[in-house]
């Protein structure tokens, strides 16, 4: 029996798998990292179990921010480009031959950069079929993943910060009253997407959407769906850059994923929802049985 | 004898002049629109007056925020091309024959856009011989304001939030431990600037400072300069598109105004620094004595 988990920043989903891969129970909730402090972590994970059933896992792997400066143990980057093999091979025990944490990865392709967690998901959708080897896929959340896989290996990816940035402007800035409703994927959404993905001038186009509102150029009920696009236009900017792939996979979190697969459409890319906490289930499988 | 103020968000400047135009007193305080509510407006003014000297001027001219729906009364935007004639006409009288708002500016040239305050110092300048009648002044912020003048009037402006987006980002972002010293104009100040105004990947490249200082490929100690540059840099962008001037006057506040001179100087602009006090001042005075 095992114990696999995706423990990230917010939210953490676990699963006890049987010896021949069957989920046996799996449970998900708010204990992220964010909400554990230092000195707390073997009682965390001592409740993970409990919650999935109180049976005792012959060893448990742990994936995502856990494995970061502020998470139970910090497990060293490794270099793209890698497998889930190099995942195995780098398992950083935290209760030896008992739990490890499994390590980020690192890149300079296109530029320096770094990842915990969605390497997991990437490599899981390719190794169970739900992606191809070779492609392109989205992950968004806070940050926005994209990760370039080749011959079912990563060989880079880039971060782009849209979701904490859309947070920021919603919680704390001017446009604040202006992105309290929930952004649909219609027209002023696609109108944003065009104008983020062709123009480079983010930070005065979005004071623009407050000077629309006040010179009625524009309705206010469209400008969260407007700045959304807009945000996420950028965004595919940077994901797409060089990028020939006609279908693109959107992994992760539903409302955002439907968001960014709207974009992708809009783009004229083919998008694919896959569903996240499967990829990460899978990831999670393929780097256990890979394991020295 | 009239009281003259620049009476802004955070903060109010204001001067009482003689009828020769002298400078009889100033004051200047943090009672900025902001802290004052509905029904509090009479008697802040009131304590303005009595900061003054408590003299009773024969009429009094507020610019800048006071002007908007959060301030005193909301004085209609005024659209542009627009000189000081134009706001003279359009004072809207708070207190009949006694206290007037000076109206701010809407504009459609490059984009929709309003203003209050910024307009003022424009044309102040202008009228003043600190800046010339035809040419472009950059007003840094919370909200950098690129203002251009033809023949002393306001043909038309750009607004960048890049004060505010700095703000937000070292307050409550991931960034925020790496932005807690004050951005100095070095050379990782100028790469940002260089960055920022050639590529479109400003929500990328903001995560990609985290992840350089994780990695070790980048000091921690120049990622705030660094992401200060960045976001200047986007700015110039889009305040310099088009435009062939080769020189720049740089108005107002004086910590980031030396930023943005800097960064103008860096990509080939000879940036001229003015006064914002002073340019408030003349421009409040053009008002006045031009008004009906």
């Amino acid at each position: 029996m095992r114990l696999l988990a995706d423990w990230g920043t917010t939210n953490r989903r676990a699963w006890l798998v049987g010896e021949d891969g069957e989920v046996l129970a799996k449970h998900a909730d708010g204990r992220g990292t964010a909400s554990i402090g230092p000195g707390e972590w073997p009682a965390a994970y001592a409740e993970l179990e409990a919650k999935l059933g109180g049976a005792k896992p012959r060893v448990a792997l742990l994936a995502g921010m856990v494995g970061s400066n502020r998470g139970w143990s910090e497990a060293p980057y490794l270099p793209c480009p890698a497998g889930a093999d190099a995942l195995a091979a780098g398992l950083h025990w935290v209760v030896p031959g008992k739990v490890a944490i499994v390590p980020g990865l690192s890149t300079m392709n296109p530029s320096a950069d770094v990842m915990r967690g969605e390497e997991v998901q990437a490599l899981g959708a390719a190794a169970a079929g739900l992606t191809p080897a070779d492609g392109l896929t989205c992950h968004p959340g806070t940050h926005t993943k994209w990760v370039r896989l080749q011959g079912g290996r990563i060989a880079g990816f880039r971060t782009v910060m849209t979701g904490e940035i859309f947070g920021l402007l919603r919680s704390h800035s001017i446009l604040a009253d202006l992105l309290e409703s929930e952004p649909e994927p219609g027209v002023a959404f696609r109108a944003g997407v065009d104008h983020g993905f062709e123009k480079a001038d983010l930070t005065a186009e979005l004071f623009g959407i407050r000077a629309r509102v006040l010179l009625g150029a524009a309705p206010r009920e469209e400008a969260g769906a407007y700045a959304s696009g807009l945000l996420i236009g950028a965004d595919l900017a940077v994901g797409l850059a060089g990028a020939k792939d006609a279908r693109i996979h959107v992994i992760g979190r539903s409302d955002l994923a439907l968001l960014f697969a709207a974009a992708l459409e809009h783009r004229g890319r083919e998008a694919i929802r896959v569903d996240g906490d499967a990829a990460a289930l899978a990831g999670l499988r393929r780097i256990e049985e890979m394991r020295p």
